[in-house]
């Protein structure tokens, strides 16, 4: 029986298999600190035998087998949420939306991992459970606050790891790792059954070894749910691609100065290396952003985590971290209008911040400054971890997504990380380019729009491509239409066939390629069709009927066929 | 030489005979206190000389010598802004974005208003510059804070009033004068060039004796401004037409309480006459939304009013209204966890109203609780304006929009003022149900959008015209193609006819109807279109090419010639 891990047919191993490897993999390692609750090796392998009959009974589970390690502030129902706090624990109810959804694709969760306290730090040792090590070197820091899932999937035990990031914390663990951290944009992976640490600029990350298996558990996850009063749904003009000629801004070197010298050389030796995958970049100022990141913890919203929790660390537990309380406790002595001072001062940034990325598709920064010793971050809890948070403290406030993914490794072979910043809601493009840049074929990450079948100008590579392109179309395969078709060579300026519907037998299969794209921008592209061109269904030798291009009868009736070509792009070699 | 006062043919005085009658009437009515500064009379007809100039010279204002009163929290550069304070009052430098694009199109401004201090109350009897007494009935409040605006046209010196409205401000006026108040989305009018008073809540509204006049000055002060960080643009699937069959929620009686006995029973007649006009009602609790409002004034949010002028309101300034300086006082003590539990129950609220509103096309209430006379107010002036905020305090919390237009008035034949609510962006609904409810043609505000022409089944009153409802397609007239296409009669269910382009002289002019749909309800029509239909470019009898129904060439060459009917209903008439 093979599982359905992800679509991944390098996996042969079935559910119960898996889950048997993981436990000996945890037995092996020897992470204690990874887990608050891990769970009873005999129920997980219990849950991935019923996994097994589902799909032994022809049931489609996408994500059946996948091991899922989740961070200790989101709830799964039988299981005692702590935030990292053992005196705040709670024994959850409910499962988590997100997990809810990713358990009934057939995913299993191993166990709760820990996490700097509340969410509260980037570092990974803010836990009365330890100071989580990381994977490969133990000295050093895993980063968080989502430590213990980031360091699950860095060791080889879950397949995903599930987090939360306000500050950073579901990318910095990610880019120490050498892994893939997948923060959306805001409200589309639901917070619901999350501990908030800042409940308005909270979201749920994923992090995993490959940015394919990330996107496939993000968009599991993604949708609107009705028990997230933050929920959003994707815009009906949501970008579906990155375009081919993509331009990425960059940091000029006086907004780099906070990275430790081996970073510093890293960054500039990724630059590079994006350069080299086509795509363009260019640097601009990003101070704006910087100081913006700086509102999350020097302001007056940290508010927001002190009416999460506050009043439970007022009755001072045992176990609370002190750097987590001590940070808390100043959110309460915030006023209101300083609130409102900084809401204010967000709006600027957030409308600066939308100016200058104008032309560009989107901000390449480096995830994080350092990798740290446990001991270094011990000695100085405060001042690192704020250094650390430079370029994702902002991302949140100022309503962007963000795909951490590794970029150009230290002198040392140390990993080091990246991070495709877009504005809300075109997370497909960043995942795109942070595709290009590891090297990989990207997914889908947004499961939105209509299809639309082209045939001649607006193919791949023909002058009007970037129509498709502008529209944030996204190209999803070659099709062949039935054979009801006949095609002509319009006489046009750019050349154009138009495609003209016979009936059954009448004509032949054409070939043509298939986009994935808004209905916006689907209504956009109507819009601004010149004539004699039409859009109608167009019955398709799968089977199926898509919308696709075809022309008006007179136009046709005047113009060559050329049919006997079975394409556009077949027609115009054979002239050449 | 005609005037363009806002395309009204009923105007036949130039602008300088228009401003010159409304400096008479200004003299005539001796009402100083409506106004903070009154232009010269030269300067104003000055420019209408120069509007009359431009006129003459052949460019299309279509504001043209329309008269302007704006309230005195806005910008408008070479005057004074008091914001109703004399210790407050700078000059202004610029002109507020919204005024300059009123400006822009022709309109001439004859002042700036008097208003509740920092916009701060419903009454209007908060200034130092003097209660503004009622236009009809002086020994009542004309109410506030934008009271100044309303009276101005509610004398008939202005044609347009410019207020602002955070908590009603730009409605409750209307609704004691029975005259229209327009309070758009958030956003979609800047709010650059105003003195803040929560700036997360200020909407720039527009006042009128007719819903027409507000909606053409709206739609010229309306789209994204630069200066403005809360600009937003109307979004691709934004609705152009509220449907055939509309449905708005009321409030059930027990959410009604806070109204007079009088406005109890000129409601419920509004009901029954609306319910008359064709919009079905029904009965939703509203108490979530009452309560929600409670945040603005009860809650922290407030400290958004401390942050505009705290600062100066600590100088204690001799002509700070004591009521308006003590709610201001009262925000500078909230606490920024107290401002973070408030946005969180916000964003529930906000979750929760999207919620209850869901299968209708807005919520119909009563604008304010009562008339009451200056006497009482300054008796009480905190409860009764409190109770007057009752139904609009929450609509800019809860991210809604809302047009304020005479009801049913009072059996003692005085106005009573109902809105009609709807979510962000369904502006133009909100627009037709209230003109539906007054009687009058619905303006169009929302101007976006594209065109597509339907020929057969999608046209009104035929089987699939619901498709461009739900779409919120908004009829724009009917229209002809040119002699270049025939029609055929499919063999369909429903039946349908197919338009088929044969060329110049070829066919004959078809009867078609044209509608303008969003750019995301055009590519959703258009994924759903069945074969044999299809869209094109169509070119009409006027010269213009838009998109409209064909179909392809096999079903029209199988199908009836009728192109001798001229159009599908003749058609269908002559077979019966």
């Amino acid at each position: 029986m093979t599982s359905g891990v992800l679509g991944n047919p390098a996996v042969h191993e079935s559910p119960t298999e898996r889950v048997a490897l993981a436990y000996r993999r945890i037995a092996e390692v020897d992470r204690p600190e990874v887990w608050i609750t891990l769970r009873a090796q005999d129920d997980v392998v219990a849950e991935a035998a019923e996994i097994e009959r589902r799909l032994a009974a022809g049931e489609a589970l996408p994500l059946a087998g996948t091991l899922v390690a989740v961070k200790d502030n989101i709830d799964v129902a039988g299981l005692p949420t702590t935030a990292a706090c053992p005196e705040f624990a709670y024994p959850a109810e409910a499962t988590a939306a997100a997990i809810e959804r990713l358990l009934a694709a057939g995913a299993l969760v191993l166990g709760k991992t820990n996490l700097d306290q509340f969410a509260t730090g980037l570092v990974g040792t803010r836990s009365p459970y330890g100071a989580v090590r990381h994977a490969k070197r133990p000295e050093l820091i895993s980063g968080g606050s989502s430590s213990g899932s980031a360091v699950a999937v860095a060791l080889g035990i879950a397949d995903i790891g599930i987090g939360t990031d306000t500050a950073g914390s579901g990318r910095v663990p990610a880019a120490l790792h050498g892994i893939v951290g997948l923060k959306a944009t805001l409200g589309i992976i639901p917070a619901h059954g999350v501990v908030p640490a800042c409940a308005d600029y909270d979201a749920v990350t994923v992090f995993a070894t490959d940015l394919g298996r990330a996107v496939a558990a993000a968009t599991i996850m993604a949708g609107p749910e009705v028990r997230d009063p933050r929920s959003r749904a994707w815009p009906a003009d949501v970008r579906l691609a990155a375009p081919q000629g993509a331009r990425l801004a960059v940091p000029r070197a006086a907004d780099l100065t906070a990275l430790s010298p081996e970073y510093r050389i890293a960054f500039a030796q990724t630059i590079v290396a994006v350069e080299k995958s086509g795509i363009t970049t260019a640097e601009i100022d990003i101070s704006g952003l910087l100081d913006a990141a700086r509102l999350l913890y020097d302001g007056a919203i940290v508010a927001e985590r002190y009416t999460a929790v506050g009043a439970f660390l007022d009755t001072a537990p045992a176990s609370a971290d002190p750097t987590v309380a001590s940070i808390i406790d100043a959110a309460r002595a915030t006023t209101g209008p300083e609130f409102a001072e900084d809401l204010d001062a967000l709006a600027r940034a957030r409308s600066a911040a939308a100016q200058s990325l104008r032309g560009f598709d989107g901000l390449l920064l480096p995830t994080t400054t350092e990798h740290p010793s446990i001991a270094a971050v011990l000695a100085d809890p405060i001042g690192i971890n704020r250094r650390m948070g430079t370029y994702t403290n902002f991302c949140n406030l100022l309503d962007m997504a963000a795909v951490a993914v590794p970029g150009s490794p230290t002198a040392a072979g140390d990993p080091f990380g990246v991070m495709v910043v877009v504005p809300a809601f075109a997370d497909q493009v960043a995942v795109d380019l942070a595709a290009r840049i590891v090297g990989t074929e990207s997914p889908a990450l947004v499961a939105e729009g209509v299809e639309l079948a082209v045939f001649g100008a607006h193919l791949r590579g023909q002058p009007l491509h970037w129509q498709l392109e502008d529209i944030g179309a996204r190209f999803t395969g070659e099709i062949r239409t039935t054979d009801a078709y006949r095609l002509t060579a319009l006489d046009m300026v750019p050349p154009k066939p138009g495609l003209v519907r016979h009936g059954p037998g009448l004509g032949a299969p054409i070939l043509g390629e298939l986009f994935q794209v808004s209905t916006a921008g689907l209504g956009g592209f109507l819009a601004a069709l010149p004539p004699p061109m039409a859009l109608t269904s167009i019955e398709l030798s799968d089977g199926r009927s898509v919308i696709g291009f075809a022309c008006t009868y007179d136009a046709a009736a005047a113009a060559t066929d050329i049919t006997a070509f079975g394409g556009w792009k077949a027609y115009l070699q054979r002239q050449n």
